[in-house]
C-alpha cells in the first residue's frame, strides 16, 4: 500500500518546480511506459502498476510497486488512469554540439504542441531542439504523453539566457507568414529552423537573426496552421525529400 | 438574466444527440466567434457575452444577450471561459459533388485532430472532407475550437452507410506506413486521400480500395506521426507545390 507521503511525492511531480528540484518526471499508460522503459532502462526510478500489468524488462527488486485502481487514480494526472504510472529520471540534455540541423522553438506554450513537435523532430532526425525561455516545460505530463518515447531520444535544451541563436554559425530559417515560398526552396543540408508562438509567431528580434524567412504556401482560406503541423510540413520539405 | 431553462438548453449542446436534434452548435471565445459571425452572419442563432465584448457585426435585436461572468461560467464548456459564447445553426453540408480533391477520414476519433485536419484542409483548398461513421462529431466543442472558422468553410460529410468511397471514380491514395515513398510522388491534380485512425491506421477493407499507398519517409526513430501532422505533410506535398 502506498503511504500518504509517497502519494504526495508523486502528485507533486505535476509541478515544474518539483520536477526540476528532484530531476524526475512522470509517464503514464502501458504504451509510453513500455517504450521508455525498454529503450532507457537506466532512467526508471519507480513504477506503479496494477497487478494485471506486464513490465517490458525485468525490473530490479523493489522498482515495481503493485497498486490498486484506487491508488492509481490518486497518483494519476489522467482523467482515465491507465494501468501503469512510472517515475523516470530526467534525461541529461546539454546544449547541442556538432549538429547539422536543429529546431529553435520561440515560446511554444501549448504542451501538446511541444510534445508533437518533439515527436516530429525525432521522425525527421532533427539532431536537437532548443527552446526559448518561455516554452512549455518538456517534462509537463502533456508534453511527455504527446511526444511518446521521442522525449528520450530528442535532445532538448532550454536557452535560459536567450543568446544561443546569436552564437551559432549556421544558416537560420524562420517560419513566417510573409517569407519566401516553400516550393522555391530545396532540401537543405544544415541549418536552424525557428518556429514561433501559436498566436504571436516569432519575435521580431529573432526574425532579424534569420538569413531567410520561409512560408508554407496557402491555397485556401484558413488564417494559419497549427505550430506542430507547420513544423511537420517544413521539416518534411527541408529534410525529408 | 438567463433562465434555468436557457442555461440547461445551452449546456445540453455539449451532447451530440442534442446538437443533431436541434441543428445547433456552440463556439466560444472572441476570436472564433468573431470570425464565424463575420463570415457566416446568417448562421448566428444567439450570442451570450460579457458587457465588455464588441460584436463584429450589427446583430438583429435580441440576438445578443449580455450576461455576467458567473452566467458565462455556467454555460461554458471551457475551463477558463472567455468573454463570449455563441450558438450557431449547423452548416448545410451535403455529399460532395464535382470535387477535384477530397480527404476521406477513417475513424479519426480525437476531436482536436479532426478540428486541426479541417483547418489544414481549408489552408490547402481541399474541396471536401468525408468522415467515416465513427469519426468524432464535427460539432463537438473541441473540434470547433481547433478548426477555427474553417468549420464553416470546409464541407464535411458523414458517410453513415460507409459506401461513399466505393462509388467514386477518382484515384484513391491511402496514407500508410509501408507504401510508396512520398518523395517519388508528384503533385496530383485530382483524387481522394484516405487518412486512418490515430492508433490503428486505415481499415484493411479501405486500403483495398486504394490505387496507391503513400508513406512519409522516416529518417529518424519516432514510431509514428500524429494524424493531423501527417495530413498536413501529405497535403502540402500533393497539393501545395
Amino acid at each position: 500500500m502506498l503511504s500518504k507521503k509517497e502519494i504526495k511525492d508523486i502528485q507533486s511531480l505535476g509541478l515544474k518546480k518539483q520536477r526540476e528540484e528532484r530531476g524526475l518526471f512522470v509517464a503514464e499508460g502501458p504504451k509510453i511506459v513500455w517504450e521508455l522503459a525498454s529503450e532507457f532502462p537506466q532512467q526508471v526510478q519507480q513504477m506503479y502498476a496494477l497487478s494485471s500489468w506486464q513490465p517490458p524488462i525485468s525490473l530490479p527488486s523493489g522498482q515495481l510497486t503493485i497498486i490498486t485502481e484506487t491508488e492509481l487514480s490518486r497518483i494519476s494526472q489522467l482523467q482515465t488512469p491507465n494501468e501503469v504510472l512510472a517515475v523516470f529520471h530526467q534525461f541529461p540534455h546539454q546544449p547541442p554540439q556538432d549538429f547539422r540541423f536543429a529546431l529553435y522553438l520561440d515560446t511554444i506554450q501549448d504542451p501538446g504542441n511541444l510534445g508533437t513537435i518533439i515527436r516530429i523532430a525525432d521522425w525527421f532526425a532533427v539532431e536537437a531542439i532548443v527552446c526559448s525561455r518561455h516554452c512549455a516545460d518538456m517534462y509537463n505530463p502533456k508534453v511527455v504523453q504527446s511526444s511518446m518515447a521521442s522525449i528520450g531520444r530528442m535532445p532538448v535544451y532550454y536557452d535560459e539566457q536567450e543568446n544561443w541563436l546569436q552564437k551559432q554559425n549556421k544558416p537560420v530559417f524562420a517560419a513566417t507568414l510573409h517569407g519566401r515560398s516553400l516550393r522555391t526552396i530545396d532540401k537543405i543540408e544544415e541549418g536552424i529552423l525557428i518556429i514561433g508562438n501559436e498566436s504571436k509567431g516569432i519575435r521580431p528580434e529573432l526574425i532579424e537573426l534569420a538569413d531567410q524567412q520561409i512560408t508554407i504556401d496557402r491555397i485556401g482560406k484558413a488564417e494559419s496552421l497549427n505550430a506542430a503541423v507547420a513544423s511537420g510540413i517544413l521539416l518534411s520539405h527541408l529534410l525529408g525529400r
